[in-house]
């Protein structure tokens, strides 16, 4: 099995995402890395479901984690008759794609590819015994088309980071992390990372910052208060973070915070490139709903609340960055304007199989 | 003994900030409260500095924690010989007002008023006995000064408040915000209040929002990679902040955070207050020395390790907000221009012998 993960962090390897092997599918619990490794193991795909729900795993991971659970369902479902068989599957890609109501257009398109290989699959004549190792194999080679488009992503971004630069980042920005570290050493280029922690989950501090120290790369961590100041003082060439959709008409909503630090980045006159697609099923950003999670989360913090009872607390898990402030959406197919996002579209090398990530 | 703190959170009563009594000095551990109520008690004035030097106690309550300490040195060097004692004394006012060093310049006024109380006394003929009780009286007499030096800053800041309306705050601007709610409540306005959480030590989650609460306000934190954001998703009327030091150049020395506050307010059309004295000991911010403190604060959180092993911290105390961004310095003389403050010491009603706060 080919695999495009080599020479990234322990937390962005395949098996360290979400892996299916013998009737089981293991996710690293994102929730305690690196203070602790451990894994969940899943021996029903419902309790994949679950764990998407539950945050153990973050960012690209739910979309691995449904792709090996659609895997972990058709062990399941190996001795059941064609017609019950087709129907299981079908109910399992439902709950699996529905396991968070934001992602749920996203993860459809992740478990109707699996449904769509099962298919050819059953047509060639694969036994039902056969299928799981057949839809892993699916898995990692939609991982393995991500990566490279993110290879290709890296390249752009990379062109843009002064040799010794440094990188300002929010939140964890999954495989475009690794794949920009690893291009930036295939350079000779060791840049510099500095991670604001991104309360209330801190993925800044516990994902990027492993990552880009596991890399071997010199890594500091500041608290969400300190991104305008500490650009000046620490000299940051550029911002960047991904975003967890991308408008037609170029806004950005990104993990609350992509905002503000976007605004101190105009303020010093560094530039801000948003990673990522446009997003063509939000034609402007009205059609976007931010979600709002539990208050519960903000006031208290590393699991011990810190609040007076009677105070409350807000939670909107993303913010949204207009256009005006985001120099550029960096694709695999070039940096393209926020106010010309059609352009992707029109532009080729579009692969549209791969997983959303 | 008149005491000024009348009506006012517990937290801002003079017994819970700095207390001299028999021979000890009570600090109130303001890095745990809300979650738990306990003091530190010192019973030499050098623990009394390091109390100050660990964060013990912030904002406004170092420099009533420095003018008790003056009493319990006056306890401690009340044996000696007359010239021993007083150089007993000066020893003191430096360790005392050395205990950080962005705040020198402030906490030498403080132990400079203590040192002329006592020559006054000395020269009256007030036995080296009496002496720590003649300094506690000064503290008080000088928090009186001061608590109501805010009374009439509040005055001013009310004004700009709208009936119901939203105020945003950052870090702990101590008595200010006490006597901010006092004078709307006064006013018969109950206006909300939103407390970014101020990492690494959560004073905004601890103490602002705990004194708002605790005074019956609607009291909603939120973590500091959503004060952007939550200005416009709840309409935020306007954006205060305290200020470590105002230099004479209209720059604003506060809690790190307040700058990028600040920008966001002026993106939104926000007015940003700050409340404050300028300080002729700064003529501008080159004389400004910014603290940094120990990373290892901002690679853990609630004194639990949330980064990998080899991750850097990097701990600025402070940032720096240019005049530009800011619309007015509130004192107890009105408000000011950032870019006019020597306005202030031609104002009349300057009370020089008030200790900073």
């Amino acid at each position: 099995m080919q695999r495009a993960d080599e020479g990234l962090a322990f937390l962005l390897r395949y098996e360290n995402v979400a892996w299916y092997e013998d009737g089981k599918v293991r996710i690293l619990d994102r929730r305690i890395y690196p203070v602790r490794t451990e894994y969940v193991t899943c021996t029903r795909h419902e309790e994949v479901a679950q764990a998407i729900a539950d945050m153990v795993t973050q960012s690209g991971g739910p979309y691995t984690a449904a792709a090996m659970g659609m895997a972990l369902a058709a062990y399941e479902a190996r001795a059941l008759e064609e017609d019950a068989y087709l129907a299981y599957m079908k109910k399992a890609a439902y709950t699996l794609s529905h396991a968070r109501p934001t992602t749920v257009e996203k993860m459809k398109r992740v478990v109707e590819r699996a449904l769509g290989r099962l298919e050819r699959e059953l047509k060639n004549g694969t036994p039902l015994s056969g299928m799981p190792e057949k839809l892993k194999e699916d898995a990692v080679d939609s991982l393995n088309a991500n990566y490279s488009r993110y290879d290709r992503l890296a390249m752009h971004l990379a062109d843009k980071i002064p040799n010794g630069g440094t990188v300002m980042t929010q939140c964890f920005a999954e495989t475009i992390i690794g794949t920009l570290l690893r291009e930036c050493r295939k350079r000779g280029n060791e840049i510099k990372m500095i991670c604001p922690e991104t309360r209330p989950y801190y993925q800044g501090a516990r994902l990027t910052a492993s990552v880009a120290c596991d890399m071997g790369f010199d890594t500091t961590v500041i608290t969400d208060n300190m991104p305008a100041y500490t650009m000046k003082m620490k000299n940051v060439d550029i911002f960047t973070s991904a975003a967890d959709v991308i408008t037609m008409d170029g806004y950005v909503v990104n993990k609350v915070g992509t905002f503000q630090i976007a605004l101190a980045a105009r303020y010093w006159g560094i530039p801000y490139f948003t990673t990522g697609t446009p997003n063509a099923a939000h034609p402007n950003i009205d059609s976007v709903k931010i979600e709002l999670r539990d208050p519960a989360l903000v006031t208290e913090s590393m699991g011990l609340k810190h609040t007076m009872e009677g105070v409350k607390g807000y939670y909107p898990a993303f913010d949204v960055t207009p256009p005006k402030l985001v120099d550029g959406i960096v694709t695999e197919k070039g940096i393209l304007s926020p106010f010309n996002l059609k352009a992707y579209f029109e532009l080729p090398d579009h692969t549209a199989s791969e997983l959303p990530c």
